[in-house]
């Protein structure tokens, strides 16, 4: 026998669903976490006998779940969570959305906006975001400061801003940041156009270009609607995914958002090419876009993660809604009660959005090797009770509110709900003061 | 200057949203309650000149909204939450349901199951539910011990059960029952044949006379799947609604659950004969019955009520979910992002039920003269910050999570978010113990 060896934190949990293997469920079982890492997941009685923790954690009536991975977000929109609901999208976007933008944006707005999204991420169990907006680097110094895994888009459009004049000034800015700070543990980066109507052909090619030479992948919105396709059409005789696969941008570094309009022939290009979809039901529906056909996609052999999009669309960056939604939808859409089983909700919801992200590596699932990247669930609260499969209660009856604990490279985030890096207090006070200032804009 | 009143309770709040008049957001305003009714509603600093009331409570961060009213439900099914999903609707019920029922469903198993649902309920914002389950008296219990308003069904179904041997047994039961307990503050009651294909002609003529003679609703399943419709064409000629207005059921006193699959004729008859809908999208889609027709429902005139099923095909019992639902659901399906706001939401989750249940002149609203059934929803939270606009803040990014306080008729039964009427720690030992049973006889 050998003596115990010595781990950072031991977590003895009642369940543990490690989604790889796929639709496993562990019963009494242990997480081992070391220098970050998961080091072990056995079960409870051999852990205590095999390892010595620093620190023991007992969660005897939760559930452990990889982190969260919400594939599609534009953190510093919390700050307009709630602006303008209930409206058509070119009046939301035309007479709410961009002007506020327009007026209010700037790198200090996006820090203060980001982190009140990291705060609402964290306490629902989400551990790692793909963003995409304007001064990336706020964004960048929120997720730290957290102490979230982000993939921060380094966005592109072919129209000046305040954050950038030109499509090289963007492109120049957002890959200085990345030298700036990669390699790190926690940022990955991806280039962000943010639209087929939004960024140019040769916009695209300089973009394809250094997506290849970094080896990054693209995230872009991609047939989100129907006037977004008319539009292409018009302007190009083209639908805009035929139009980015004459531009070489079809490719497993692609990550196309919403994906909600799709003949079956689009479906079998972005299939063989490789793409991956960020799947935003929530959105999707609020503004009226319509159903992205996911069991489709699915069948062939897509990878698709789950998005949240922002808190101005949506209105909550609540990835448990999300799964609960897209299997809900799936169902309803698919006339098949079985599609989209509550293992696959989970999997979208972490492991295929690590894998869109090029992260699954690192994050994604409970795997050892892989970044301690964790989502503890409560399931003791009376309206989870009775639990006959923890994996179905997880998806149709738990929510966000049951998350009770996250860490993030080992790193406890969320303790018993409370957030250990992020002054909810000041947050609140910045958001309160953004409103004022957002409001008053808006009324004049 | 008069003296002031004397009264039991004054809820002073950052926001009331009363329902009637349709769309109006009061800001600091207060409630007076004076036994058990809403005594007056007016501005905060008038409130505290004119009452002098016994109790006084200061909600600074809060709303207060009509206490929530789910539509149709089956409150003892909680004992099954979860526990057959993602599951062919017709192996869910036959495999799993129906013989967990055969073996288990017993005066006893409905008390503590309708408790537990109870319990969720309350916390959840919601204050009255219409149900339909075998021994109502089990659940008339359970929500007096709770405190809540419940519009309990007479069941009626053409076989046999542990609850009832024939049509007249079933309705002998239920009438008893309503005569036992009639006229009460809290309860109210349906004749609730089960559904088209398991309800004959005879046994349908008989509960209309029932209905008309005591002025009663009829709470029914309708339309529910295109398979309840192709059986209803085999075996009778007709679509369930065409034979049900054959039968003359089809009028005010109808509440007709989910209404999936509806021709626009039928949808003309319903609304020409007065008819009242349960939408319940969860447990549509769940169960992957198809989508409401809603907004065509809504623009007929039709009151639209909402609910959440069981939690066997949900699994929550949450309005906050299903009105979120119902709006995304409608905007999605209309291709209007204006469809369904959010005081219609709202409205369909409190007045329309109170309608369809015929008790909208004691519960349904914040009005003067109507029973005190409030729910206070905690807006401090950060996941709900900033805040522009609370009505579609409480659609789209508040939660029955956040829901701090809750009264009927004027008592507190929800305070800070701890039940004060049911014993949680009881409730989770009675699911744990029911839970243990059914799982070994699902096993054998």
């Amino acid at each position: 026998m050998t003596y115990p060896v010595e781990v950072d934190t031991l977590l003895e949990a009642r369940w543990i669903i490690p989604v790889e293997p796929a639709g496993q469920v562990l019963h009494d079982h242990a997480i081992a976490i070391n220098g970050g890492l998961i080091k072990a997941i056995l079960p409870k009685t051999a852990a205590q006998l095999q390892f010595s923790p620093r620190e023991r954690i007992v969660l005897d009536e939760h559930v452990l779940i990889p982190g969260l991975i919400n594939l599609h977000t534009h953190a510093a929109m919390s700050l307009m969570r709630g602006l303008a609901d209930d409206l058509p999208l070119m009046e939301w976007l035309n007479q709410h959305i961009w002007p506020t933008e327009r007026q209010h944006v700037s790198a200090h707005f996006v820090l203060e906006g980001a982190q009140l999204a990291c705060a609402e991420m964290l306490k629902g169990g989400i551990t790692c975001f793909n963003d995409m907006y304007f001064f990336p680097e706020a964004c960048a110094e929120a997720a730290l400061a957290a102490g979230m895994r982000a993939a921060i888009g380094m966005i592109a459009i072919d129209f000046p801003t305040v954050y950038a004049s030109d499509i090289d000034d963007y492109l120049a800015k957002g890959i200085a940041l990345r030298n700036q700070l990669h390699p790190h543990p926690l940022l990955s980066f991806c280039f962000a156009p943010h639209a087929p109507y939004t960024v140019s052909d040769q916009a695209f090619a300089k973009i394809l270009t250094y997506a290849e030479q970094l080896d990054l992948p693209i995230h872009i919105h991609l047939h989100e609607t129907q006037h977004e396709i008319n539009s292409s059409l018009e302007s190009s005789g083209l639908r805009p995914i035929e139009r980015l696969h004459r531009l070489g941008i079809l490719s497993p570094r692609l990550i196309a958002v919403h994906m909600v309009h799709l003949t079956e022939d689009e479906i079998k290009l972005i299939s063989q090419q490789g793409c991956n979809v960020a799947h935003c039901p929530s959105s999707n529906m609020k503004l009226a876009s319509g159903f992205a056909p996911v069991t489709t996609l699915l069948d062939y052999g897509i990878t698709v993660g789950l998005g949240t999009d922002s808190a101005a669309s949506n209105n909550r960056l609540d990835m448990f809604a999300e799964m609960r939604l897209a299997a809900l939808l799936a169902k309803a859409n698919s006339n098949r009660a079985h599609a989209l089983p509550a293992h696959q909700a989970l999997r979208m919801a972490t492991l295929e959005g690590a894998k869109a992200l090029g992260l699954n590596e690192i994050t994604g699932s409970l795997t050892v090797g892989k970044a301690a990247d964790i989502t503890a669930v409560d399931f003791s609260d009376i309206d989870l009770s009775p639990c006959y499969d923890p994996a179905s209660h997880l998806v149709y009856a738990a929510g966000r509110e049951h998350v009770s604990h996250v860490w993030v490279n080992g790193k406890m985030l969320l303790n018993n709900k409370q957030l250990t890096t992020l002054d909810t207090m000041k947050l609140q006070q910045y958001a309160t003061a953004w409103q004022a200032r957002i409001k008053a804009s808006n009324q004049q």
